[in-house]
């Protein structure tokens, strides 16, 4: 276990029990939350901290397997109940899902607690979680952090605009998907969303657009990061928030949030991301290597290399 | 003009008057086809000669719009009737769009004949007509071309599969985009329906994916290209046939059929493209210079790299 006073990323977000079916397979049960697929990605660049709940149901063996990945868990809170639990069907084509079932549990009286150690990291990432529980995560830091990261959703936008707003004043970069940016900019065309982003006041705007990449936009310009192409793919849950925690965690370890290694660090994501998919839950980056990762990196050069 | 016997790159295609309506937008018999977006675009790189066909309804202005161009029209026949006409509606979001309308007229009866100095081009797009016509104008090469690219569409996968795989066989490079890929192979995900178009005898499968770039499929592995992210377009008719007119001509201005001369050519057709979608018909390439072109390639370059 890392010891917390080295712990220089922090992630508050969800974790929960899922239930997944997609065209080949039904998985029930797994390990899920944006915040257990953004920390493991996070944790083969930097020590990391996870802020979350789950209940007093929640297996022994998903606390062992953080432990392998090195993710530091004061920050999880267990509370008396039910882990927060989802349920989706994706069709066919894989990116289009149906939410089957929401539980909240536990996570409907979430108050995420920083752990005193937390309070001075350097790098945070505030999952997606409602905006009120974002801003009282950031109220918490002693110091600004170097850098923060924020996600949101549909609901959010569509019920808590107001905190929303203040919250992406207040962030380094905000990260949303294509229907996303277009739902809080009203603009359909996503250089103009982003434009609207960046004068709400975040420094950056990362726009996820699923298996065509990602794009991040800032006063500097447009960088375009592609998504590595697969051959096959089990399960794209939680692809965003590996995404998210890899670009985070690579971030940290280089310590260095100007642009060209934001542009390095959405490659790291990018990659962390794509070994994720393979396998449902976190299976396929238990036991992935560092040196795995470098070398699907390497690889991904080669292919957007233009000779 | 362009004396025809220094003609490098010859394109076959159609030669239509479309009528466009977009979101904002309504235009009436505006010059369109493959040949008119694919003969423009590659004529910033390369002299090069459209095969057709037209009405005696052709408009001269339309021929005068040639000319400016350099294009050889030395292979576009007239006869006795109207022209092909085809009309669509873009739907808001502009990535789906209905065909109102489509009258083939002489392009019905069309028989693609080269004239005798087209026989010996080195380079050879076959745009998406029949692949019994693409066929015809193969054997009608005296010599094999350096590279032979084609496009075909969901129709002729759907009632001329022989006549396709013969056609397929006998190219070097096979377009498609990513439905009439997954159509073809059976195989939804984009990697292996390209494997299976490779194994057809083609040495590249080239899957385009509108404005999420495009991806080049060989032995050697895949390259990624991008789409230019744009801030506002106007008209998305024609981005397909324009990318594939400046990939062509860039190659051929090259004369290097090897994967990074082909990468460098896909960089190429999407700056010609991104060009043409930001106005109606050939009205933007219209007038444009290769130093614009080059210009956004440069930019483009800035975009993708990581710092």
């Amino acid at each position: 276990m890392t010891p917390p006073d080295s712990i220089k990323l922090a992630i508050v977000g969800s974790v929960g029990i899922d239930t997944i079916e997609t065209p080949r397979a039904r998985r029930e049960a797994i390990l899920g939350g944006s915040a257990s697929y953004g920390c493991a990605a996070a944790s083969f660049f930097v020590p990391v901290g996870m802020v979350g709940v789950v209940g007093d149901d929640f297996p022994q063996a998903y606390r062992d397997l953080y432990a392998r990945f090195g993710i530091d868990c004061a920050g999880l809170q267990t509370q008396p109940g039910k882990t927060f639990r989802w349920s989706g069907v994706y069709e066919q084509n894989m990116d289009c899902r149906r939410t089957l079932l929401t539980e909240l549990n536990v996570f409907a009286e979430f108050s995420p607690d920083l752990p005193e150690a937390y309070r001075r990291v350097p790098y945070l990432f505030l999952a997606n979680i409602s905006p009120d529980l974002q801003l009282h995560v950031l109220d918490q830091m002693t110091e600004r952090p170097a850098f923060v990261m924020a996600d949101t959703m549909d609901l959010w936008i569509d019920i808590a605009r107001p905190a929303l707003d203040a919250l992406i004043a207040r962030v380094d970069l905000l990260t949303l998907n294509e229907s996303e940016a277009r739902m809080l900019t009203g603009e359909h065309n996503l250089c103009l969303a982003a434009r609207k982003v960046l004068a709400m006041g975040p420094r950056f705007a990362l726009i996820k657009k699923g298996e065509n990449g990602s794009l991040l936009f800032s006063d500097q310009g447009v960088y375009i990061q592609p998504a590595f192409p697969l051959e096959s793919f089990d399960d794209p849950t939680g692809a965003g928030d590996a995404f998210a925690g890899g670009f985070m965690g690579a971030l940290a370890a280089g310590d260095d949030v100007g642009e060209p290694a934001l542009r390095r660090a959405m490659r790291m994501g990018s990659v962390v991301a794509s070994f994720a998919v393979e396998a449902f839950s976190l299976e396929r980056l238990d036991g992935l290597t560092r040196e795995a990762i470098d070398d699907r990196a390497a690889c991904f050069q080669r292919m957007v290399h233009v000779g």
